[in-house]
């Protein structure tokens, strides 16, 4: 938590009583070079800031999550996490979790457990698009979700899809995230079929037409079964803070 | 409801127990020249089959209204309802309500009133962007929400969307549509603030790199503030059905 | 047939022997104001040439009809129907028919009946979609095949396509026309249930990111069911032409 | 064939009874991390499910050739293949053909012989979209079409492409596969010179305004000449099926 | 011409001689509400200024006819002929022809006859590009081109086209000015079989992908067919001024 | 001016102490059904905020000039400020200037002048880009800049921009709107010319690959003279604001 | 300066008096291998030609360096400084600045120090902004220009953002340049908020369907605040010389 | 010359003399693995055949440079040329020229001299378009074209380019081929200045919305000035032959 990363900072000595007031009052903290971490996010909006590896670099990450802590970072592919490893495994000793979820290409550093907050279920249309729905996958359990997963269950045999879906609704899934590339038929499929909210995730799986994910992306937008909300290509990650939000809105 | 609809035309004589049986077995019905009314999506998707008005015929509206009742009819211009008004007006004596909502360009054939299910806000950015917002409203309505409406509140001027942002968390609303067009910023803003779910509806309302709402609608796809979930543009159905979905979820 | 409207001519009158020769020869014949009918289209590729009234005069489309009579115009409204009906109705007193179909927006000017080639389904997602879906209905019949169809049969139900695509694969339907605007998302749902070639149909069908019809065109391109042999949007006429190609290859 | 696979699974005694069981019902199964193989598609479609290499991982890819065994993978790179050449030839030793077809970045894993199904034409119009021609004819091939194919006959020279289309007429070919990138205007010409069906595949050879391959994707679509069934780019494989199809529906 | 309009103004007593110095030195001349006039254009560029009349009222029209007189309108419909044919068929009185050309919607008014300067072919594919292939015959003709047509030779039947461009050819063309719609082919057919510049101009005709033209200008310019210049959609004024200035670059 | 407006209505009654205040606190108004209008923008950004015609009613269009009064109208065409004429010109019998500019389309109700601010030169390459220029120069003036302009002073000719550009340099223009449709390179000639500032506005003038502007558009972002300040496509207004704001800083 | 360079080599014995003479009066020098350098641009636009270092090879860039030497590079990644590094520091010893600032990717060779002009700000909307806002406070500073900046206050928590703006405004800030990739939000919030000139810059920083900074881009143009200049994506360096350009006006 | 080389090959034995004959009389030969070369189309179109290296092995290009010996490759940057330069420059032993030009990137394999047909001038508005330009010239010389060239005199600084245009017109240039990336603005500066056809070329030079040469391109599309023929981005080819062909026909 980030209010409580500033207390830390206080109690460490890194920081003074002066600096720590204005951080927690103005609601940002800057770290590094010209990095301005919103501290109050969490507050705000119940989802604490995330890091977008991409864009960043090797620098700029290690510098974050020494400073911050309790953050989650996505996009973060395997050759990049074992060039900061050695920088950030060393938090283990102050009590943190550093979990490097590979296929997700998630790195969390967390110092506790979430409370349990609601099931979420996750679909995926093909192999290819299993990364994006891992994203999810480890953005809602780290938010206190219990996650049921099928994967590789696209509408070319929906026969595929029909159990595994009656199985999430009778353990009570309140939340779909359905990640599909390709045509991007399976969210339009599945909220035809279900009454919890469906969250459509287009993936950037596709040649030709589909390149980029567009052609999904368009096919989830206009959708003919209504009330899908749709998040960006890609966006394993908005996903989750989607269901998230949509499960805490229900305590 | 629409096997409310099947039962009623069986006890009027309009169709044969056996047709009804098959009707309700097989899901569904066929009405006029080859259209194929789908019953049974209330029960499967918690949400009845609306019908858009653009695409049909005004006959073909009429069939459907008349023989399927409780119905909502979007995109349904004022002069377009004028010209089928007589021919619908006469359900009241079976009573039906018959409103048409002249800004949301919606028709409801309704016997009944919904249960309530929770609160929803309903922003719109613009004026132009209320007849969006708008339908959104009478949808959510019909379903039973109790909505809260800001208009007028858009990025050029953030200081009017605090006020109307606060009465509604402080009423409990549970979601929040977000109705924009032109540049497309105000979920943005809206979902940095609060904690409850976003649901974005881009409007056509633009010119030039704006035209047809495509800006809106990648900005709200694109945003820096996770977890909006989007839908397609001038699609405030949808993202009524949505909101209605997720406070169904809540139960 | 055009090479038989030649010999019409010539037997009529209307031309000379020198002309029929040079027509016939040539493979081309000119027409009232610079237009160049290609007389030996049908031996070479087994289909006449069908005329396109979008973008002709009323005026070309009559001295079109009037000179090589067996004839199939598309895309022609009712109301240009109505400006052309009494110059080409006459015709009928010669032996031809002169069937205009509403729906399908086709006019046929034909002397015969075609020998029967095969069966064809056609399925179209929607009610929006069913004038492309008749366009493609009318004009394989008049290439000879029997067609069977079922129309509002989208994947936001898909319980309802499953009866009719029975009946027909039962009925031993060689070729599936599958009509769809919106996500386009039913020919790949169908192609991963049956064996006989599918033909993907788009149709402008469509709002905000579907408008024209682009996305149901790359879901189909796109689709994760191969084998599906697409056509332009809303080009019924092209999909039968190929269906009759098929059916003809067979023999 | 899948259900083979199964069942050969179960005798030598890597799944049990149940798992067969559950498999063939269920129409489909696990395999190694979250893959979930379509095993009864054959049965529904009369193509098997292949595998399109890129988007997986080499471990994926071997896991699925070994578990699978008659399968087809395409878009497989020479350099990829020789990663996994060591893990998947040693099926030879179990009868399995293991053929990789450089051009067309096939790989085939088979146990048998196809039995012959007819003739299929394919025709590329530069030497550029070779591989995508060879993809078609390899899959045509495995599926049991006898294949005739002339390449570099595009219409900047259109002497070039008389002859060898007399040939495969006259060799009674019954499907035409016809690639092109740049303007993609080959399909045009060919459709208008013969009678058989004719599949047009646009490939991403081009550059400026054809970079990529839309250019003649849409030149197909909006060819001219009616009646030609389009893939999407680079999609040698969909046509093969497409071409399969049409020959198998004619039996 | 125009210098020749500001003198016949200095004669007539509309300008003083001082404006007819400026006017000849600056070389623009102010007409109406704030409209200048490029006088000295014909001197530089070899051809004069034509008026395109979409976007411009009839007033502003009429002013620049009158005030101008040698001058060619193009994208004049009929309509809008009419509308102003009384104030400007006056002309003929002072010695002017005043020539509307419907098809191709171009109004010319001249004093005189252009001295002869070679000879031009204009082929068209279909007879909805016939428009923009009167566009620019009459505009090459009222340079002092000769000019041959010949339409309706599209790529779906290429024997149509053989016989016309062998003729064009033995009367000593020496530009090929091609016009098409749809997938815009017959460029690249035509240019592979002669030795002479060709211009292509592609046309709006066609739906879906080939909506707006787009599908047909990329056919030209990506055409494996080298050295076709290709001017914008539905230009062919652009394509005559073309076609003259190579004309006269070679006297 | 908008305080100046709520000032009004609390003495003339329209409006209660306690409204007044909260307006201006709060810095927005209720005004009609649901319009939010902006009081306190021009405190904050120096420019009152106008109301864009397109895409509302005539009646809001007269609630709002009603109730504010100091206000400008843009996109306003003669036919509906025709239609709303006789509601609003009475205000100039309490003294507000009620100026309609037919070419601007704007529609202007101050009851006083501007304070005179500096001079500001503006462009436009074609007679059809006037209405635009003209939005530009009205709002200009409205704000207090003196306004130059010169007009059809394109590329094509370039030899006419020199002498207006002169002019308006020895004039000492502080900034130039330059305003161009079709290829749009106006702007990059001029600011390669000269050391003020340049505003470009592409206009929608153009067909085929200049349809809508975004040719224009592109061409004044990617110009290879730098510092361009670009507005959207149509956008005089937008670049007006822009002027003034520069023109302000000054002081 | 680019006359000064000039008259240094002509001092020096590199190029003869007629050079001289022919360069300053023509406005362009020959560099190299057909590099035509502009030395007029700065009396003539207020700004000299800059280099952007993409597109050229080393030696290019070398030989631009030496020859003229009071020169800005943009564009040039850390290790084309350094392969290139050896070949211009020596120019120190001739009293030249070279400073190369990594995060901009800008060098500057410089032999003076430009006379301070004015304030302005810079923003930046997140880390991954940095490297274009840079480019745009080093180049305004080699003008003259102080600059204040505030970087990562995006619109996801618009808090972040008050504190510095204030601060710049109470600094007398006279222009801000507002650097934002994702949806480009902040421009529109902040132009809501200021009266002083906003030049906007979209930054490729983005994905899906913000990859490339076209949502970026066409959110800042289709702005609700009226009045922001938008200059092309990742131009860091062209809103510089703009802001420079307002500047200078002022003077 | 492409009979010459079957002749050659006749001489030499490679070939035998029915072989010769087939190739001659149906205008194509297959070389290596089914690339069938074009002989006839320097007869037909004027312009032998060349080879565009993208997208070709260097084994294919290696075959077909020995094969047909008189030759020019395009797109071939010199590391590929390096690859393959042992195996090509033997040819001088048998009395070929083997030039490459590595500005061009363009291999020319001639055994003489072309005859002079006439003079051409290339212009290049940046020195990243040089390339692009250097492609036209060495083409275009290789045709017989006597060229002369100005580079770097782009519309930034427009006097550069007035001596450079005087010069070629007054040495009697026939045809201008003008090269520009960025906004692609100095083919309309430049036609709206010379009475010579101009010629078109767009480049891929540019970022942001100038990504990719769609900016130049459309700009030389809709250009106020009329009468330039474009071909496509980055098609210095292409531009060589409309010019030769245009000088031709003067002949």
């Amino acid at each position: 938590m980030s209010v409580r990363s500033i207390l830390r900072k206080l109690i460490e000595g890194e920081i003074s009583l002066e600096e720590a007031e204005r951080a927690i009052e103005s609601g940002s903290m800057v770290i590094g070079d010209g990095i301005r971490f919103d501290v109050s996010r969490k507050m705000r909006t119940g989802f604490p800031e995330a890091v977008l590896a991409s864009g960043k670099s090797d620098d700029d990450l290690v510098d974050i999550i020494l400073d911050v802590r309790d953050v989650i970072v996505t996009r973060l592919p395997g050759e990049r996490f074992e060039a900061i490893r050695d920088r950030v495994e060393h938090l283990r000793e102050d009590g943190y979790r550093v979990d490097y979820h590979e296929r997700a290409r998630v790195l969390v550093v967390k110092s506790g457990k979430p409370a349990t907050i609601g099931r979420v279920g996750v679909l995926a249309a093909g192999t290819s698009d299993i990364p994006v729905a891992e994203e999810a996958r480890v953005v809602a359990e780290e938010a206190g979700c219990e996650v049921m997963t099928a994967y590789d269950v696209g509408v070319a045999g929906i026969h595929r899809l029909i159990e595994p879906l009656r199985e999430m609704l009778e353990a009570d899934v309140r939340v779909l995230i359905v990640v599909a590339g390709m045509e991007g038929a399976l969210p339009s499929v599945v909220a035809g079929l279900v009454h919890v909210p469906v969250i459509g995730v287009p993936t950037s799986v596709g040649y030709g037409v589909g390149e980029g994910g567009f052609t999904a992306l368009n096919s989830m937008l206009q959708s003919c079964s209504p009330g899908i909300g749709v998040v960006n290509i890609d966006n394993g990650f908005g996903a989750a803070v989607l269901a998230v939000k949509i499960l805490r809105a229900m305590e």
